[in-house]
C-alpha cells in the first residue's frame, strides 16, 4: 500500500516544530473525494501557526488551507453548485472552511455564517490524527460535503495558488467597502492579500488605486498589476502627507488596511476623508494594541470602520471567476516568488516571515530540488 | 429703542468668562425672521465652549445652538418646506446649522453634509459681532434662508428643549445603528444623547434596550421612559459580562456610544457581538486616545463601527415629529432637572458639567429668580 | 397502537377535495420528534391548494404550513438554536421550510436561501404519503434537523398560530421595507399578512400607518391594533387621493401590499411618493396580468419595487419573539374569529375564501364542535 | 455688437418647428459665464421635444442640455468645487440642471434631490425668452452658481459630447444597480444609455455584460466597447432563452432598460434571476402600459425594480472622469456617427428618431457644410 507524505506542525515540549510524516492511503466514505495536491500556499497564518499565536488550533496539523489539486478519487457520485458532477482528473480547488453548522443563531438569525462557532478549516482546526485534512501533504481527503470547485479555463493552477487565500479574502474585504464607481481607494500592504484587495479595487473601477507598503519588492509587484501610485514614503507622516496631497487634501474614500501592522490602523484613518470607509483585514493575528483617538478618529471624521473575518464559498466562487476572467492583465502566476517542495517548508516559512518574498507556494509532489525561484 | 440681553462667552487673557451684554433691536433683512426665545439649552458642547476646547470658535459668542421661540417679526414672506408662510405668534424651532454651501465637493460629491466646511452653526461658529446668533439671548436674528420649523400639534416648548440638540443628534446615531425589529441594543451614557438615543431604539422596535450609566439619577430617567434593562454596575468588568448574561453571551447587535468618555469605546466593543454594529456619537471633544486592539476588537469580530457627527434638517424635522407623536409616551419634559435664567447660565454650565441635572435649560426671558427646578 | 387523524387534500377524477383519514403513530428516526398539534392556521394558501392553483404540489397532502403543539416524544436530544435541549411537554412551533440544502448556487453565491429549489415545505410540498407532514392531523412528525422554537413566556399558542404565516411572512416585507424612523406608511389589504404588516410597521417607528381595505371587518381589526389610518374609501380613486391628502400630496414614504388582488399593485405604485419603496408581498398566486406604465409608474417616479418571497428561519425567530414582547399590546389572538375541528375544515377554507373572517384556525385534537366563534 | 445665432424650437398652431433666430450678445450678471460653444448634442429628449411629448416645456426653447464649450467671458471669480476658478479659454462642461432649491421635502428630508419641483434644466425647462439657455446656439450663458467643470487632461471635447446625457444618466443607473464583482449584467438596448450602462457595468467589475438590441449598428457599437455578449435574436422569447442559456437557466444577476420600449420592461423581468435586481433608466416618455404579471414577475421572483430619474452632479462630475481615464479603452469619440452644424439640426433629429445613428452631435459654430460622417 501507497503511503503519502505530509509536513505537520507538531508540539513538543511547548515548541512548534515542522515534521515530514507518512499517512496510510484513506479509505472513502460515500462522498468523499481523494486530491493529488498539485500545490498549496504558505500565507501569513501558516507564520502564526508555527509560531503558535492562534488559539484552539489542536497540534498536531497538516497545515495548507488554500490548495489545488487533480481529483484522484471519488466514492460515489459528487457534484459542484451548478449541479455538474466531478470526474478523476479535475483539476480543483475547494472551501477550506467545512462544517459550517446552518443551525446556530450566527448562521440562522444574524446570517454571518463566517462566525459561526462550528466551522472548521482545512490546514488550521483539523488536527493530523483526522487525516490528510491540510494541503502541505501529497493527497488531501476531502470529507463529504466539501465545497469542490473545477477551475474554469483561464485560470492555470499557478494563478491560482499565486491568489491563495489572499484573493477569497480581499474580495471579502473589497465588497464589504463598497467601492463605487471614481473612488480613490488606498490600500495598505503590499503582500498577497494587500495586491488582490488592490486588483479588486481596481476591477471594481476605482478611480484611482494607490498602494502603500515600505518594502521595494512587494510594490514592485503593486506596480506590476497597474495600480495608481505605489507609495514607498519613510515615514507614517509623509505617507499619510503623500495620500492627503493625491486626494485634494481630504483623504482617500475608502482605505483597506491589508498590513498586519497594527500601527497602520492608526496611520489607515488619517489617510481616510471624512466619511470614508476604512476597512480593516490584514489583522489575523495579535499583535497588540494602539492608541485611537475617539474624537478625532472616528466621531468627527464620520467614518465607517469595518472589520472582515473570514470567507464563505461565494468569496471564493467569484474569485476564482474573476481570476480566471482577468488572468492575462494581472497575472497572478508571477506573484509566485517561489516554489518549495515538502523537505523545504521551513525554508519557506522563513521567506514568508521575512517579508523577502511576495508569494511561497508548496508543490508537496515535487521532488526535492527546489523549483521556480524568480 | 428696546435693547436685548445675551450671556456671551468672551475671552480675556485667555479665559474665557461670560458676561450678560445688551445689544440692540436688528434691522430685518429681507428674509430674516426675529424670535422671541422661549427656551435655548445648555448641552456639553457648551461646556467644551466655556472650557475653550473646540476649534474655530470666533469668540465673543452667544451660546445656545438649539432653541424655541415665538416668531416677533418677519421681513417680507417666509416658507416652511412644505410651503406653508409662518406668521408673528408661532412657536417655532430652527436648523442651528446655517450656510451649508451646496456647492463644495463634500456637499455635491460625497453628499456628506455634515461634513461641508462652509457650514456655520448658531451658538458656536458665529460671533456675537455678527449679531443675536445664539439662542441665551432675548431674541433671536434668524438670517434669511435658515430652516424654521412650526413645532406642530403634540409637543411643547418644555418638551422640544427638553429633547434639545440630544433628540436630532441621536436620530442621527440611530439612523446610522441601522437598528432592525428585535435587535438587542445598548446605550452607553444615559445623559441626553443617550436617552434620545435609548427613546429612538425603543421606537424603532429593538427587542431590548438597555442603558448603562454610573449616575443614578440618570439610570432613573432611562428606567422613566421605559427601557428594558437600567445597568448601573460598577465596573466595566461587571457591566461587559451583565451585557453578556443578558445575550446569551453573544454582546449586543447594536452598541451606541453616548457618553463622552474614550474609555467607553474600548468596553462598547467587547459589549457588541461579531458582525454587529458599534456607533460612536458622544466623543464631541477630544479627551484623549485610548488603547483598541484591532485584531480581537474589530478584524475578528467582523464588527461595523460608525462615527457620527453633526445633524441635517432631515434630523431636526423628524425628530421634532417623532416627538410629537410620542409625547405622551416618553413625556420629555420630565427630563428638564431645571430652567435658569440668563443671569444663572454659570451654574447651569456647572450643573451640566458636573452630571448633576439631566437637563439643564435657560430661559431668557424668565425673570432672575430660578424657576421649575425638580 | 393508537391511530392518528388528519385532513388530507386529494384529487381524484382532477378534483381536490378534503377527506379525513387515519395514520398510524409513527417510529421516531433518531433526531425526529412528534408534536401533538394544539393548532393550525387557514391561510389562503390553503384556499389556492385546495382549488389546485399551486404548481409542484404532491397531492395528496395534509395542509397547515405553521402550526403550534406540545412535544410528545424526541428521538434522542434535539437542540434549539442557542443550544437548549427539547423536553416532552413544551410548547412549540417550527420552521415550515426544510431541507434547504445550503449547497446550491441560491443559497451559497446569492445568499437567497428562500429561492433554493431543493427547498420543501410541510403542508405544502410533502406527500401525505410521506407521513404526518402537516398541521390538520392531530400529530405531526418533525424530521430531523427541522427547526423547532419553543414559545418564550408572553406568547399563548392561540397569540401565535392567530399571527400564523402571516406574522414571519410580513416581518420579511417590512425587513425589505427598510422603514425608518416618521416615515409614512400604506398597507394594502387588511387580512392575516397586512395586519402583521401594519403591527410591524407601527413597532418600527412609523410616523403613520394607514391600513387599505373594502372589508368593515377586516377594517376594525386595523383599527384595533392602533393604526394611524382605516381608509374604506369605496374607489380606488378615492384612495389615491385619500393617502395623497394625508401626505401632502407627496404620496407614502412605503407601501405594502398585502391585498393578493393584482389591481392593488397599480393602485399602491400610484400611493407611492417619488423615491418612494413599494414592497410587494400579497401576490401568493397566479391572479392575471395588469397594465403598468414603466415611465409614470416606475422611471419618473425613481421608486424601488421589492417582491418578497418566502421566510427564512430569522423571520419565524424574530416574529415569535415581537410577538411575545408585545402581546399586550397588539393582542393576536384577538384576530382569531373562530376555531375549527378538524371534520369542519372545508368549512373553514369557505370562512378565508369569502373574507368573512380575519383568521381561522384548526384545532385537530379539539371535538366536532365548533369553538371560540367571535 | 455681434449677434448670435442659436436654434429654436417654436409652437405655431400646435406644431413644433425648428427655427434659427439670432440673438444679441448677453450682458453678464455677477458670477455669471459666457460659454462659445463647440458641442452640443441630440438626445432622445430632443425628439420627445421636438415632438411635444414632454408636459411644461416652455416653448420656444433652445435646445441642448449636455454641451461643451471654451469660456469666453466670466463677470468676477468663478471657482469650481474644488476651489480651483476659471479663466477665460477653459474648455468645460456644466450640470444642465440648475436652481434644486435645496429647501424642499424632496431636497431635505427625502434627499432626492432630482425629484426636486424647483429644478430648471438648461435646453429643456428654460425659454429661449429668459436668453441663451440651450446649447443648439453659438454661445451659453451660465447663470450665477451653475455648476461647471473644466475638462480633466484625457479626455476631449468630442469624447465628452459623445458620451453626451447618456454618460451621467447610464452612471446614475449602474449606481442604483449597485452592481457587485463577478454579475452578470444584462443592458436592454445599445444606444448611448445603453452603451454607458455596458461601459460602467465593465468598469464596475461585472463577470460578463451582454447587450442586446435589434439595431446592427448600435450592437456593433456594443461590440466595439468589449461587451461579452451583444445579442441581436431575433424575438423577444429567443432574447430570453439566450440569457437564461448563458446563465445556467437562472437569469442575469442585473439586468438595466436602456431601451425606451415599454414591452422590453415585461422581457427584462424575464431576462433576471430570483433576487436579482431590474433598473429602469430608458422609459423617459410615456410610450404607454404594458401588462405585467405581479406574481410571477415580482412576488415569487423576489427581485427589485428600480426607477432611475435624471442626474445630479456627482454622476456628470465623475463620469467625466471615469472618461478621462478610460477614454484610451472605450474611445467614446467613435461612438459620434455624425456631426451637423446649426442649419441641420432638423436631420440630426430625424437620425436619432430613426435609430440610423449611435451619436449625432451639433457643432454650432460650425460651417453650415457638415462634417465628420463615420
Amino acid at each position: 500500500m501507497e503511503t503519502i507524505k505530509a509536513a505537520v506542525l507538531e508540539k513538543s515540549n511547548g515548541k512548534i516544530c515542522v515534521k515530514i510524516r507518512s499517512f496510510p492511503e484513506p479509505v472513502l466514505e460515500p462522498g468523499a473525494v481523494l486530491l493529488k495536491t498539485l500545490y498549496s500556499e504558505v500565507c501569513g497564518t501558516d507564520v502564526h501557526l508555527m509560531q503558535g499565536q492562534l488559539a484552539g488550533v489542536p497540534y498536531p496539523i497538516i497545515p495548507g488551507h488554500i490548495n489545488v489539486g487533480v481529483i484522484e478519487k471519488i466514492n460515489g457520485t459528487v457534484f459542484d453548485i451548478e449541479g455538474n458532477s466531478f470526474r478523476a482528473g479535475d483539476v480543483v480547488t475547494f472551501l477550506d472552511v467545512h462544517e459550517t453548522c446552518h443551525t446556530c443563531w450566527h448562521c440562522l438569525v444574524a446570517k454571518a455564517s463566517t462566525r459561526c462557532p462550528q466551522r472548521k478549516v482545512y490546514g488550521v482546526t483539523y488536527s493530523a490524527n483526522e487525516g490528510l485534512l491540510g494541503g502541505w501533504s501529497q493527497k488531501i481527503y476531502l470529507k463529504p460535503g466539501v465545497k469542490i470547485i473545477k477551475l474554469p479555463p483561464g485560470i492555470s493552477p499557478e494563478d491560482f495558488i499565486a491568489g491563495g487565500c489572499g484573493a477569497p479574502t480581499a474580495l471579502h474585504a473589497v465588497e464589504r467597502a463598497g467601492i463605487k464607481l471614481n473612488d480613490f481607494v488606498v490600500v495598505q500592504g503590499s503582500g498577497p492579500v494587500g495586491l488582490n484587495a488592490a486588483i479588486f479595487a481596481l476591477l471594481s473601477g476605482a478611480g484611482s488605486v494607490a498602494v502603500v507598503d515600505p518594502a521595494t519588492r512587494r510594490l514592485a509587484a503593486a506596480r506590476a498589476i497597474g495600480v495608481d501610485h505605489a507609495i514607498d514614503a519613510a515615514a507614517a507622516k509623509d505617507r499619510i502627507a503623500e495620500i492627503r496631497r493625491l486626494t485634494n487634501q481630504r483623504g482617500a474614500d475608502i482605505t483597506i488596511e491589508a498590513s498586519g501592522n497594527p500601527k497602520a490602523v492608526v496611520e489607515g484613518l488619517k489617510m481616510t476623508r471624512d466619511n470614508g470607509t476604512y476597512v480593516i483585514v490584514g489583522q489575523y493575528t495579535d499583535a497588540g494594541d494602539v492608541a485611537i483617538n475617539p474624537h478625532l478618529d472616528i466621531n468627527k471624521k464620520h467614518i465607517d470602520i469595518r472589520g472582515v473575518w473570514g470567507i464563505d464559498y461565494s468569496h471564493i466562487y467569484k474569485s476564482v471567476h474573476l481570476m480566471a476572467k482577468h488572468g492575462e492583465r494581472f497575472r497572478w502566476r508571477d506573484m509566485i516568488s517561489k516554489t518549495y517542495p515538502l523537505e523545504k517548508v521551513t525554508d519557506a516559512l522563513d521567506a514568508v516571515k521575512s517579508l523577502e518574498v511576495v508569494k511561497a507556494v508548496i508543490a508537496p509532489n515535487a521532488t526535492a530540488k527546489e523549483e521556480n525561484s524568480r
